[in-house]
């Protein structure tokens, strides 16, 4: 649509939204707010005053290490104080932080690097190995910086050129007069590393991630009463923007440094000792920490305290555990790497929570919420028709905003994944009901297409690991000579089940939520589901391996 | 400074900041949520689903009238839903909608429509014979709009051509296409009226109020869960952007409809019935508010409610007033026409709390606040120097940024309310301790300088109206041989105090709290003081009358 001029304002419509306006508010108006970082020998307390001269240091130091506007600065680090810094301080000079997953496999940590050309990486001392292993394949980098209390000659690596992080704040200038960065430059960028293909690079900008820090503050309800804990790594989809929507509001800010899912007690402990009050994380995390708070003779009070919770839709067993040991509320919210990546947050309406009865309410939970302000979002069928807001429609979550991606960055052939009106593709299928609420059933890659109708793999699989004797379980669709796709399920069974159960208990357990005719036509039992790297079920494989399964029957 | 173009981002950095996205947010999202106005006949409910079916009835109104996109359309009116509808609707069309101050003398309201060019004006129908009055004087004005129940042909009027708005809206189409407006487009203007000169008007843009929206519901915390009243006259500095702020977190609307400070018993009971949890207004509205509560036998329990003060420093005998008898909390807040109008807001930091004895924190609760997030404050010598954040250092507060005026509307000579570094001058001179709370001494015009040092009129006025005789008190600088300017005081006694005290009573009074040197070396018992149009104390009065006071002597 073309953009309309309207009548002239006279405000300062040039000032520009940038995120170092943002630190420098909270050093000003909040500089006695506390920032603790868990390291390992304790805990680590400064404020937002102490952040922000380090911050202005850094900027110093990036100039000397002859970064500049433009360039771009990759990070592998855990979740610190030093992370903080350098979401500020490299942005803040017009230089652009590239966030590094370090789980992610060598190869596509070197993928990445190059795509973005980075000059420069901080990386961690306990991650020096890793950056040691993929430095000689990434020829513009040009310095390395380790993060370490130690001093540099006490680090042995082979990282060349190599400096100290804290040596080089030591060294620099505590003034610096910020540019003032047109609010489209780049603030961060970060890859997104799907099923297929390379992956790929969306950079945000600091009007983006500025107008987001409101949407998080405005809708997670952070203040500068509140201590946020930042569980989610930093790295991973703009670290949900959390740190900087804290800021925004002034809150504490709490940082875990280095754990393992495996051992979460320390996180359990830390977030009572510091009276955490919101954070942020997935089932994934919250389900162990409730295991862990279970086990605790006295249940810590958590009341008020907001967990939100993304990635996959939380089990009500988790929301409710954890509410009634410990007062604290799971609230569900959904997005992506291109999304900034907040897209939708599922608090319950004052009407809602009068007229429903208790098990509808955390049935409405589940659901991955409503749009919120300032996102345009629908649900389109395949002809890029908008559908009905009626809980039932299902077709592809497409969205629209100022912290939506508009293009991957130099990515030919990835055109597809925006609609003709400039939405971004979800790749999810859902429906949104008559309160907005959107509810996931599938990737639409996925859905199930089966004479017409779809049916849910997703929904399809949660149902069949409820029974007790699946492991795991996956279900694709198929193609089918006369239905175009039909399901078929593989299991993985508890080794005390095999051979013990077989294709009708399953037909009769899916019998109870679904219809006959999106029964699977056949179950298969196998010893393990092909997984992609980080763990998900690779369909992709499975569709390969079985494309033939029912046109040769 | 000049702008500088970092790397470019790949988001949707183009999606313009538009108003009417945020009514349609709150209709797709909080439909259900309810807008209630008190009218004479009772309340009138409905839906921000029903507001927006009528805004874009209202919109294709609009285009009937012929008003289109750059238009100003002026409104008459007080606070009620259809203010409301047309705080969305006009705007959303491309066309301007010009806040008429009801209260101003028919004078400056016909220069206002004039110097705005107003094509069209929506008039409430209580308000018609002020419409009359100046509709000879305003030859731009092409239409009348009346905002009535009655039927048109039951409203006696001269005005021409008339319509009825709501037979306006019956007869227009529900569905309507907005323009993709630029978001520097204007969304309103508001003309400020001071005590000299004409009325200059402040264009604010979509951009501006939409991030002003954030500020406030930010800072004030409004949420899904809140009843915000809207108490502040809706023509009042952009009605305080509070409607909006509201709207954008999806919360309950209250508009009192008309209502006179002389009876509040009706906005207090309105208050109590539906529950409102946020508010806005001023002393002169709160201290009236207070007297009722009072009197009422049962006091309402407003636990929790947010009462944002403007205008003068809120006394601490009304916050904790208010505080003891129904829970509810004043917090004071700055701004004016020209800042949209959030400037400053005085939440106290959790520390604070923790460290001051009740006595500090009422004392501190009286200070202006802290600058918000996203605005550049600061307070300057004459020299244009930034003075220290000491809380002693008094000058200039001055501000900068998205929702700060940049300029006046054709307005040439007013360029010196700027400085050279582009920030507004507020006029008011104050300090800035270093919790960053800012505290307004005085006008800077009213503050007295005496031998180079610093005298604020307006504390010594408030020590003087304290004293048990006074009861109206004016302290202006006059010219002096030798101290450049010293201050003359001019009280007007309670009746039954006159010929009972004298000078020395009220030096000692004021010896209390204020220097030996900054004591007044006259005070006048006169009959009455001289005051503006709007209420104020007419300093340039009575500098006029008293100019030569002390040179003669």
């Amino acid at each position: 649509m073309q953009i309309v001029n309207g009548f002239p304002s006279t405000m300062q419509d040039d000032y520009q939204l940038n995120m170092i306006n943002i630190i420098r508010h909270a050093t000003r108006c909040f500089g006695r707010q506390e920032i603790v970082t868990r390291k390992p020998g304790g805990l680590f307390r400064y404020t937002y005053r102490e952040a922000y001269e380090r911050i202005k240091r850094l900027a110093n130091a990036l100039g000397k290490l002859g970064i500049g506007v433009g360039d771009r600065v990759g990070v592998l680090e855990w979740n610190t104080y030093r992370f903080y810094e350098m979401d500020f301080g490299i942005p803040g000079t017009g230089a652009v932080l590239l966030q590094l997953n370090l789980r992610l496999a060598p190869k596509d940590l070197v993928y990445v690097i190059n795509h973005a050309g980075a000059k420069c990486i901080f990386v961690d001392e306990t991650l020096v190995p890793l950056a040691e292993a993929i430095a000689p394949m990434c020829p513009t980098v040009k310095n390395f910086v380790v993060l370490t209390d130690k001093p540099l000659r006490e680090v042995k690596t082979k990282l060349n050129p190599v400096h100290s992080y804290e040596e080089l704040l030591a060294g620099a200038e505590p003034a610096y007069e910020w540019p003032d960065l047109d609010e489209k430059s780049a603030y961060a960028c970060c890859y997104t590393t799907g099923t297929t293909g390379d992956p790929k690079g969306v950079y945000y900008s600091h009007r983006n991630v500025y107008l987001h820090s409101h949407a998080i503050a405005l809708n997670a309800e952070i203040s500068y009463r509140d201590c946020f804990f930042q569980i989610v790594p930093m790295f991973h989809a703009n670290g949900w923007g959390t740190p900087q929507a804290a800021t925004l509001a002034g809150a504490k800010l709490l940082f875990p440094g280095r754990y393992a899912v495996e051992d979460l007690a320390p996180l359990v402990d830390l977030w009572v000792q510091e009276k955490a009050t919101v954070a942020d994380g997935a089932p994934a995390i919250f389900l162990p920490m409730l295991r862990y708070i279970e086990r605790m003779p006295v249940k810590p009070d958590l009341t008020g305290a907001r967990l939100l919770s993304g990635a996959t839709e939380p089990p009500v067993a988790l929301m409710k555990g954890l509410y009634d040991l410990t007062g604290a509320e799971v609230i569900h919210a959904y997005g992506a790497t291109e999304t900034t990546p907040l897209v939708t947050i599922n608090r319950l309406k004052p009407w809602l929570q009068r007229e429903l009865t208790e098990e509808q309410r955390w049935d409405i939970k589940r659901k991955q919420g409503y749009a919120v302000v300032g996102l345009d979002l629908k649900i389109i069928d395949e002809s890029g028709k908008e559908l009905p807001d009626d809980g039932k429609s299902v077709g592809e979550i497409v969205i629209k905003g100022p912290w939506i991606t508009a293009k991957y960055f130099n990515a030919p052939g990835t055109e597809v994944q925006f609609t003709p009106d400039g939405y971004w593709r979800s790749g999810d299928a859902g429906t949104m009901d008559e309160e907005g609420y959107v509810k996931i059933t599938d990737r639409v890659k996925d859905l199930i297409k089966s004479g017409g109708e779809w049916i849910s793999s997703t929904d399809m699989e949660n149902e069949l690991i409820s029974h007790p004797a699946v492991l795991e379980a996956a279900v694709t669709g198929i193609n089918h000579p006369k239905w175009e796709e039909r399901p078929l399920a593989l299991l993985v069974l508890k080794e005390e089940f095999k051979g013990q159960v077989k294709f009708d208990d399953f037909l009769q357990h899916l019998g109870q939520k679904f219809a006959k005719w999106q029964l699977p036509d056949e179950i298969l039992f196998i010893e393990a589901i092909p997984k992609t790297s980080v763990g998900k079920i690779d369909k992709k494989v499975i569709r390969q391996q079985y494309q033939d399964f029912y046109m040769k029957r």
